[in-house]
Formats: C-alpha cells, structure tokens, sequence
C-alpha cells in the first residue's frame, strides 16, 4: 500500500448537512471551506444549487475565492424522467454553479428504479447514460454517484453493474461506489469493490460509506485496499442517521498505518482542523473519537499510567503529536496515588505517598467525587484544593453573600431580560460589595464577582472565560437535577478549568467560577514566589 | 455464518470503567448486572476485587443475586515477579471474589515484557503459566487475556504464540486475544486470529477490541469471521480512551446481519437495555450511535423522507423495531414541505402546499430557524404555532412579568441556596399572580408557573417534567453565549417536548415551559372536539 496516494473528498456541506441538528449559514460553509482547503483534502463537495437560494449564493461566493488545494463539486441528480436534459431544472443549475467537477446520483439497485421511482430498468439506464453525456458535452468532469450500489450488487449484481457501465460509456470520470443504507460489513465492501476495480480498470472508483452497521472507516479503509482510489465521507462524521464516513480517522488510518498519502496539508493540524469544523457546525466532538477526540489520548488506570510514562508506546498506537492532538493523564480514585503524586509535587515538592497531608488529600479527592465532583478535565479545582492544604495561607477573600434577580416583562418578550448580581464579600479584613448587570444570572455573577475583587487584585482584570459547560448529572428530576458546571478560563498566558456542583445552576456556575478566580491569585502567588 | 453461537462477554464495569468521567456505585454496579443478564449476555466481567474495597463488597453483594443468563467473572493478573502463587495478593482477592469464572491478563508482546516489566521473556512464559496453573488447581475456568497480542503477533509472531501456548498448556479456559492499543486493521485482525483459531483448534478464542482506529466493531466480526467464538466488549463502547469494541452494535450486527445468535435475551429489548444503562452510567448516547441512537433510524432530506415513506427499506438497512427503535422523520427547510404537511394535517385537514397559511408557517419556521431554534426533537414547539396559526383562538393565557430571585449565603454554602420566583399572568381577563420557591431559579419558575395556571386549567395537575436539557450553543462568549434549552414533558398519557432559545438560560427554560403548557392546553382543547 504505502507508496499509493488516495483522494479524500469530503462531503461535510453537502451530505453532512443531512445531519439531524445541522444547519450551516454561507458564512460558516465558506470558513469550512477555508479549513478543508488547508487540511488539504482534494475534493469539497459544497452543495446542491439547484435545491436552495441559499447554496446558489454560496457558490456566488466561492467563485471569487482562491482555494490552494481542494476542488469545489457541486451535487445534483440525473435528470427528472419525462424531461429532456435541456429542460432539466436540477441539470442546468449545476451548470450555473459555474464549477468544473459535478456529481449527480443515479440509481444502480432495481428496486430502487422499479419500486420508488417507478420507471422501467432501461429507462433508468437511459437517464444515467443520458445525463453524464450532456454533462460531459458541456465541459464538466463527472462523478457518478451510484446510489445503493451495494444493495444492487447484492439483490441483483447484473443490474448494478449495468448502472456503471451505462455511465462509463457516457464518459463518467469517476464511479462513486454508494453504501447508502450504511448496512454493509467490509468484507462485503471488499469483495464488491474489488469486482467494479477488475472491471472497469481505467476508471478511477471511489467509496462513499454510512455508519449505520458502524463500520462505516473499515469499510473504506478496506475499499482502498481493494483498489478505489478516492474515499469520500465527512470530517466529522457527521450525516444523516448514524453518520457519513469520518474522514478524520480515515485520513489518520491512511497516513499512519497504511503509508498512504491523502491530505496535502499537515497532518498535525488534523486535531485543530476538526475543532474549528466542530465549532462551525455546533457540535460536540466525542471525546472518544479516535486520533482527535479529547479522550483519544487520556490515560486513567494506574497501571497504563505507569506504562505510558515509562514509554508512550506501550497504550498508544501512534504519537498524539503525529495528529495534533495531546495526551492527558486523568486524575481519579482508579488512578491511585501516582497522578495525584504528579499534581502535588507541581505545588510542593518533598512529600511522599504516605504523608500525612497527601492521605488526606486523597480523603477529600474521594469524598468529593462522592457529592459528583469529577476533577478529568477541571484538575485546576482540585490544585486549588491542594494549595489550601499544603500552603495553608490567609484566604484570599471570603464570600459572605449573592443575590441574582432576574426579571421578564413578558408582554414585550423581545423587549430582553434584566439580569442584575449583588456580590459581597470580605477581603483583607474589608467588606466589599458590588452589582453588575449581565445577559443572564450566570454573566451578571461573573461581573460582579470580578467587579467585587478586582480592585484589591488587579491581575485578574486579565482574566476572562472562554468556555462555559453544562452538564445535568439525573435527567429524570428534569428542572430540579443537578447540574454539573465546568469553566475554562485564560489570562492570556495560560488556560485551566474548575467545576462547581450542584442542585442549582447558579450555585455550580458560581462555584467553578471562585475556583476559577481562586486558582489565578494562587498561580499568581506562587509563580512570583519561585522567580 | 447463520446457525453459529457467539458468546457475548460485556466488560462495562471493569475495561469500561477506564472511561473518562465514569464511576460507577456499588448499586449503579447491581442494576447494571441485572440489565446484562435480562439483555442474556453470557458473561459479565465485574472488576477486580484485589484492587479497592467498593470491587469486593460488590462482589459479597452479588454472591447473593439470582442471574438468569450471565456468569460473573473477576478480573485480575498473572502473579507479581518474585513472589510465589501462594503468596500472591492479587491471585488470592480473585478466590476471595468466590466466582468460578475467573479472567488474568499476562504479556504477550515481547517489548512489554523486557521494556515495561523488565524481567526476561521466559520468566514472563512462568508467570503465565504457574497463574493459570494456580488457579485451575483451586478449580476455577480461567480466562486468559494475552494483553497486546496483536502488537506482539506483529513483532515477534513466535514470542506471542509461545505465551499463548504456555496459557493453554497449564490449562487455559478461553484464550483472549487483546487489541490492547487498538490500533490494529480489522483484515489484520482477521488474520491472526485464523491463525490462533489454526493453531489451537480445541481452545475457545475471544476478541477483545479497542476502538483507536475506529474499527473495533469491524475488527470483532472480522474475528469472529476467523473463527472467534466470543467477543468482548461494552455495551456503549465506554472503555479508555477511544473506548472499547460498542457491543450494542455487534450485538445487531452478528443478530441481523451474519444470522449468528449472540443473547438469549430479546434483541428488541437492545435499544432500552442501552439507555437504561447509560443513565446508569450518566453517559450519553452519540444520537448517531448505530442501532439505538436517536438518529440511527431519523430522516431529513426530502427525498430520503419521500423514499421512506413509500417503503422503509428503501434507506433503512434493518427494521428499527428489531431492535427496539423507532423512525423519526425530522422537520427543518431541507425536508421540504411534506413533513410540515403531515404535521399540520394532525391539526387541521385540507390544507394544500400552496395554501396561505402554510406558506406563512414556511416563512415562521425559516424565521425561527435563523434565531436558532430547531424543532427537530422539539416538534411541538411548532405545533404550538401551527394551533395559534391555523386555529385562531383567545390565547389561553397573556403572560405580564416574571422574576426570580437567588440568593446564596455563602458563609455557610452548604445551607443551600434560596430561589424564589414570581409570576404574574392575565387569563381570562383576570390579573393572577403566584410566587413559589425551588430548588434553582428554573424550578423555582416552574412551580410558580403552573401554581398561576392550575386554578383555571386543572388538567395541567396532571404534567410534570422528565426531562430538561441544556445546550450551549456558542461556547466562545462563555456567560454570555445562547442557550438552547429542551424540555420532555408528560401527562401520563402523551409525552411532548418543546424548546427555547435565548442568551438568557432562563428565559430559555421560560419559553420552553411556557410552549409545554400551551401545548398541553391545545391537545386538551381538540382532543376534547374530536370526541
């Protein structure tokens, strides 16, 4: 394999956008775009323009954009039966995307043709064969979408195979194998690709896969092995159902375990590549995704940390840095006292695992995680907690009391709430007070939370959050559940996270956002301290 | 393949409680068992009594539980280095967990054995050899999971199959191989698994994958292709890192698409069995998770919708009620006008697509979906606006002001907090006004909501809340960012869920609550006529 070059063509604003909770904005698709370009993917299929007015101006807007390395596809059908192509509304709107490549779908499995379209299997062939040519005539590059190809290939391999020669001898540039249904396992995708690969040899053969058996990268993965030469899918996975093909593991299976070059771009900015995307389209990447998920790297049981700190190789399959991405060491009570260890000696070095202060640390690690703490991805609250224990100090301030009032004057909904926060607090022997107006209770706090200590520690008019997260711990208490609240905060300088529980969501808002503002003047503190 | 009986090996509470973020209670532990051995899993790996307290009073709490179908076993290792059987720690806590079936991991990768454990590789072969010989002599069925088979098949094929063969000969129940780092390709897999399978013709051999290049479900089938009797894995994939081979789906996959039995359970209990372990769990499930995700079997593109409509299989590869699912045709522009067809035809016939009212529910919905509400989920939200749209009515209530108030004395936080809130409504020409206390400012407005209400619709006694989801929908402005809120509501009878989007979390959740009782108020009012 290594050696080979496959095509990656991504699908994310075309077929991603099928997703259930997508919706992109032309802005949002155009900086997709930007990304993908610069990942390097060959081919970005942007959309339908006869579908919408929406992607008729986005592909307005791309004519006037340089791209360095992907070419734009627009997406289309073959022509309505009972129209010539001359008269076809979808086929003249890809020729106003006024973009060389095209793909339209066709049909290639019989029951698809006689039992939804309901026309006659020639009259199918006859509208493939007929729609690639007039496309070819006016000066495009076709890709041929072969829609259920693999359900043909299966119920009635003939006719499926009919499909793609009608479209190869019309002068289709390229056969786009279709998993539609998604329901395939990859030695069925194997053995079909490699049969169309013996076929038609002088055709490039390209695989477009569905997660819906969940297997969507083997079976791509096992199409290039079995000669396609252009897989499509979508950065994310993102698709109707159970998703499109992720390009993002394909493309990281295809560069470091088969030796197949795909991307021109970096691969290390694979990870980033896939948060900005996620970011553009609202979603949440899991954290298990391979390669860029923020679990993809994070190490837990005490004794694969151990293993990952004497060598790295031991519980991971490639270096994260290859994609971009990090490795984490969780601190939890599976763990043991070896993270733990790691965190405390980053604060005050000297102890040992049986000292009484770190057996009293992991007391309180324990007793927290009991109440619904989880410090995985919020370690700077447990810091602070560590820095109350072994550098035991005068408290920075002293919360005495808050109040939050919201009010909706409902009869003008538009007319927007007024959220005010009262904060006091004692600090060096004063009683400071202070009122901030906000978007909502949460941001009102935050104000004058900040508003109440920024005039005795000024640093902290450097900080400001850059994520706020909420999580509701039990679903079936619905408005009185607890909630789970994690916030990442930066002074420009560096980053970290604290959490907060509780049953109300202000009073979990308002604790991670202290931990928060806790952590800074300690960092603060003892950053100056060892300079 | 069909007529085969593959067992299934589930390792939620042990492999899987490796995952970020899971920790599971003792009870959580219990139930987690009974939903496995309904579900008719032939084994359930239950932890590692040797390795904390809360292992080993669960299993003295499950030693007295009736299972159906599943075996518990305990999970330990070979012995320690320089310490006889007898001596041992860990072999001992696994008689003490007083099961018969009992699983040990051991080397098999040379580099582990001389790199990581640091002792040469014949000691290794002894450790693995007198463990399992220990353990059969105390009259146990052992499993041995050779850790990092795949890695160790690769780089020195004859040092891992000497391990295996050590296993064996002192007396190995079941060899399992393990994808340790999950990086391995499943044609790979395939392959050493056939090997093994050739090798050790009278052994059990079990899968056990991970999902770090996205093919731990296709790497389980391919094996069990090869000649794999058993596989392992966690029901939702959870597990370490990228998590461990999802056995929701290979369950599905061996039932429906290689006719291979695998649960003595219902398989249309799969879906159920999976959320109820999830909220066990306090997990998710991706709504693209094959099989039992919301998504797995929802459509939204026009013509999929169009295609279902006129035969399911036309885009579903199984029946969704095989598994316990359900279809769900999503409302939003791409699907077109024939689902918000469908939906208006429930509340008021003979309508055309071209009539006027619906051209205006058309503009609403683009209107709505700009602000950044989407109704897919949230469905009656919109129905709310096609009752005020197409049956025109005095509004059931005008709502005048709403307040909250928060206030936390944090002086002694653990006191909890105090929210108050007050509403003021006109309902039928009269002013009304209810306070109420709660336990955060959106139950608090909750309870003050239906206590205005109640008195003039007291069939709104009847609706509580199961659940209520918050979604943040930009994270950059932190505090500040939109909300989209999500409520399920129900009466006993029906179950509705509508939604609100506002840069004020409570304002969110007022508009949510707000939609759920007008929707509760509108299917009372024309249930009742058509009667």
């Amino acid at each position: 394999m290594a050696g080979r070059v496959v095509e990656i063509f991504d699908s994310t604003l075309r077929d991603g956008s099928q997703g259930e909770g997508l919706s992109f904005s032309v802005e949002d698709k155009l900086r997709i775009v930007d990304e993908l370009d610069a990942l390097g993917v060959a081919y970005i299929e942007a959309g339908n323009p006869g579908s919408n007015v929406k992607d008729l101006t986005f592909f307005q807007r791309l004519a006037t954009r340089h791209l360095s390395n992907a070419r734009i596809v627009a997406f289309g059908s073959t022509r309505r039966h009972g129209v010539s192509c001359d008269e076809d509304r979808n086929l003249a709107s890809l020729l106003e995307a006024d973009v060389e490549h095209v793909a339209i779908f066709g049909k290639s499995w019989d029951f698809q043709v006689t039992g939804i379209l309901k026309i006659t299997l020639e009259e199918n062939l006859e509208l493939i064969s007929s729609s690639v040519a007039w496309l070819k005539g006016h000066g495009r590059t076709v890709f041929f979408d072969a829609e259920h190809f693999f359900d043909g290939w299966k119920e009635n391999r003939e006719y499926a195979i009919r499909c793609l020669r009608a479209a190869v001898d019309a002068g289709a540039d390229t056969l786009v194998l279709c998993e539609t249904r998604g329901g395939m396992l990859p030695d069925e995708v194997h053995e079909a690709v490699s049969e169309v690969v013996g076929l038609f040899p002088h055709v490039p053969v390209a695989i477009h896969a569905h997660n819906d058996s969940g297997c969507a990268v083997a079976s791509s993965l096992m199409a290039v092995k079995a000669g396609a030469v252009q897989v499509q899918g979508t950065l994310l996975g993102i698709g109707e159902r159970c998703g499109n093909a992720d390009l993002s593991t394909i493309i990281a299976d295809l560069e470091l375990k088969m030796g197949i070059r795909c991307i021109s771009g970096r691969l290390d900015s694979l990870a980033q590549t896939c948060r900005t995307v996620a970011a553009l389209s609202n979603i949440n990447i899991a954290s298990s995704t391979p390669y860029i998920g923020s679990s993809a790297f994070a190490h837990k049981g005490g004794m694969h940390i151990d293993g990952v700190l004497k060598d790295p190789s031991s519980f991971e399959h490639v270096r994260p840095e290859q994609v971009g991405s990090s490795r984490r060491l969780l601190m939890s009570e599976v763990s043991g006292r070896a993270l733990l260890m790691k965190r405390i000696e980053r604060i005050r070095s000297g102890l040992t695992k049986d000292s009484p202060q770190v057996v009293r640390l992991i007391e309180i690690l324990k007793s927290k995680e009991a109440e619904g703490y989880q410090y995985e991805g919020a370690e700077n609250s447990f810091d602070v907690i560590i820095y109350k224990e072994l550098l035991p100090c005068e408290p920075f301030f002293t919360f005495v009391h808050y109040q939050t009032i919201g009010s909706l004057p409902y009869a003008d909904p538009d007319s927007g709430t007024s959220h005010t926060a009262l904060v006091k607090a004692r600090v060096r022997g004063e009683s400071a007070i202070a009122g901030a107006e906000g978007r909502g209770p949460v941001n009102a706090l935050d104000i004058a939370l900040r508003s109440v200590l920024e005039r005795f520690y000024p640093s902290l008019r450097s900080v400001h959050l850059t994520d706020y997260k909420v999580r509701v711990l039990e679903g079936s208490d619905a408005t009185a559940s607890r909630v789970r609240v994690l916030i990442d905060s930066t002074d420009g300088y560096d980053t970290w996270s604290t959490i907060g529980v509780s049953s109300d969501i202000i009073k979990a808002s308002f604790l991670a956002l202290s931990d928060s503002i806790e952590y800074k003047l300690f960092k603060d503190r003892y950053d100056t301290r060892r300079r």
